[in-house]
């Protein structure tokens, strides 16, 4: 039996036999607002382990540094465990609703270089928006590491856009966090997934991520399929 | 008869005679939480057009470029036209209430260098948080007047403790406008007065600020008596 570390909202932590390894076991929950609504979905956590699969190969082939090591089988992956920094990371290549809300810039504005923003990861705060300064009073990163968390950032976004591109899709904006690992390294940590990212068909102009659940637009296990699909095209 | 150019929760603004000098006129009316709690107090408007006047008087001293011209009365004062940036600058040498509800900071934690946080000065937005990035999304400021706005801020700030110190008033917070004056220049604008600082006494640790009004823990116009007196001694 495999000691349980931790249960999110999405996925199970456990320790694996080896100290820096552990497995991410991803659930069939789906949840929105920070947990106000809620559901299951049979298969969900199938898709988002394989999804978040193909993604990580892909960044491997792009020199991305991760934390991601194999699938094990439909729901469970073995990665390298990392202290997570306490910081979610959102890069939007596209305004959307939650931003038109915040700060009225209209749906669908193009940013060019993509906005980075910083969100403190405490669900009990709502996952504050913070600047620069906050983010090293509330964390141990370094101004050195936030340059490179930051230029990580930009990489990964320009990978993440090539390899949704490829299967059809626009990538509007996407939340990425980041762990020290057992060398001190800053690596991609957690999922990339449907359920982390905004993804438009470039030719239907359809939403094919979470917000059909967050926004009832849609059926999830669809929608999920479909990329599914198309990345083992 | 002035034209009245716009009025505001603390001032009214007119045009003078001459197009880029403006009269601001303090209003005696008292509002919190982006205007829900409201009050008067009769006698507040003069206190905050001459708790300002000595402020601002003491920032030319310090060579720092400003509006203000000269006190008119009781409760109007000559300034600059600025075209006010649509940003409050907030700088806190010590984390207060607001804070520690916002990021568990705890209260009284004293910064080293000052905390400084750009708010989008939105009222229906409910003046949101920003970070650099959005700043340059939603205004015409530079990236090199940025940098300027940030050091003028960290000298106002050295300034304005001084300044508060002499009269046993300890700075924990404070918010400034900015704005560009006819030749293009970014000069401070608006008010500096126990409205829009937050002061402790030095010898009771007593708050000598609006948040007496705010919190309902004390009579405003006493407090603001008492800065006053201080100030004229
Ligand atoms: N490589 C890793 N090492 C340690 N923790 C990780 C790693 N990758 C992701 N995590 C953490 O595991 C948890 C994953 O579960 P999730 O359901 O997403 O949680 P949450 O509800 O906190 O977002 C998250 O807290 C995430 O930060
Ligand atoms: N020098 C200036 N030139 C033009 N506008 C100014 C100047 N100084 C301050 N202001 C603006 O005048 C208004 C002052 O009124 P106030 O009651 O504080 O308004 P508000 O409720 O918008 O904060 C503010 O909008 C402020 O930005
Ligand atoms: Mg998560
Ligand atoms: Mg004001």
């Amino acid at each position: 039996m495999l000691k349980l570390l931790y249960e999110g909202k999405a996925k199970k932590v456990y320790q694996t036999e080896k100290e820096d390894e552990l497995i991410l076991s991803y659930k069939d929950d789906a949840t929105a607002f920070n947990g106000k609504k809620k559901a299951q979905f049979v298969g969900k956590g199938r898709f988002n382990n394989l999804i978040t699969a193909h993604v990580f190969n892909y960044l491997t082939a792009q020199g991305i540094p991760h934390h991601f090591i194999k699938t094990l089988n439909d729901t469970d992956q073995r990665v390298y465990k990392t202290t997570i920094l306490p910081v979610e990371v959102v890069v939007r290549n596209r305004s959307s609703y939650s931003l038109n809300q915040r700060l009225s810039i209209p749906e669908k504005t193009r940013f060019s270089p993509p906005l980075v923003e910083w969100f403190y990861k405490n669900d009990d705060l709502n996952d504050p928006l913070i600047n620069d300064q906050h983010l090293f009073l509330l964390t141990d990163v370094t101004e050195l590491e936030l340059a490179h968390i930051h230029a990580l950032t930009l990489k990964i976004n320009e990978a993440l856009k090539d390899f949704f591109r490829q299967i059809d899709l626009d990538l509007i904006d996407f939340k990425i966090e980041f762990g020290r690992n057992s060398a001190g390294d800053i690596i991609l940590s957690d999922e990339i997934s449907p359920d982390t990212c905004r993804l438009e068909d470039i030719h239907t102009g359809e939403h094919l991520d979470k917000d059909v659940f967050r926004q009832g637009t849609g059926d999830l296990l669809d929608v999920y399929q479909i990329i599914l699909s198309r990345l083992e095209d």
